[in-house]
């Protein structure tokens, strides 16, 4: 019986897109597409572990702002720029997400992404 | 408890393609892809504005027919065929959408859309 | 109250990468894009039709593992290689599928896919 619009919170880009950053309702959060963006809502190039880094940070901080875990996070879509560069990103992700307990995922490589990054990540996260 | 496929609907597309345009399942509705595409199923090409708002009063006619609102839109799917036409779609949806109360959001420049179309439209809405 | 993570299965792909091959949340399952990738993990290059028939045969075996069957899938995200090849992909959908019950649905070209396979299947699923 809820419904919450994330649009600021710590951490969180500052920008001027007509978003959300997460919607909750109810028992589900549903996460804006995150990329290599900081505060100031300013597109920080960098390497592919570093965007992709600080595209994470923004998808946890949704999350938290939402009151939600990423060991909730039930479903990741990653985008990128430069396919070849998944291993890169895997490395990271077994960091962050323990071995059995991993979200369900789909990665593809778009014909481009905002600010022309390198990674995009979209995440929806689930209380049982 | 209930399951409802949306086939047809006023305003919706008449096409050929396999699919329901919305499926509920209880309190979730997901609506398929929509394209700048007029109820007899044919796509009408147009400028990126006249096509996104084709699209999505396809995506407002599944919502109605799933009996649903647009208020209850948690989560936008954008795929652009030139991403660097997001601008005049952020207006249009700004209007579309009070500040505050928007949707998460994600998008992307795909390789190639259905017909050749210019913007896909892919939403899902929940009751609280 | 549930939250099982799908990590193997019968007819399941063994692979190294660092998923879950669906994630149940109670009513909710979501199943990781799938390709034409056989159960030593092993990318199987054929034809669209094969390679579209091993890719849901991946996805129905990540729904069975889960507890789902297909008739609860909700909502199919199909990514191409090549989009011109959709139309053999809907024949085999129709099959799949009965009219009337078919999920929603978009379906793109992507720049590339994993394994630069020709094609790769995303799906939700919902019990009601």
């Amino acid at each position: 019986m809820t419904r919450t619009f994330i649009t600021s919170g710590p951490g969180l880009p500052n920008w001027s897109n007509p978003i959300s950053h997460a919607v909750v309702v109810d028992k589900l959060c549903f996460v804006s597409g995150q990329l290599s963006v900081n505060e100031q809502g300013v597109y920080v190039p960098g390497s592919i572990l570093e965007e992709a880094t600080r595209a994470f940070q923004n998808v946890f901080a949704a999350l938290t702002a939402a009151g939600f875990d990423k060991s909730e996070i039930a479903y990741i879509d990653i985008a990128f720029a430069d396919l070849s560069q998944l291993g890169e990103v895997n490395a990271l992700y077994m960091a962050l997400f323990p071995e059995g307990k991993r979200p369900a995922r789909t990665v593809y490589e778009a014909a481009r992404l905002p600010f022309d990054g390198k990674v995009k990540i979209v995440a929806t996260a689930a209380k049982d």
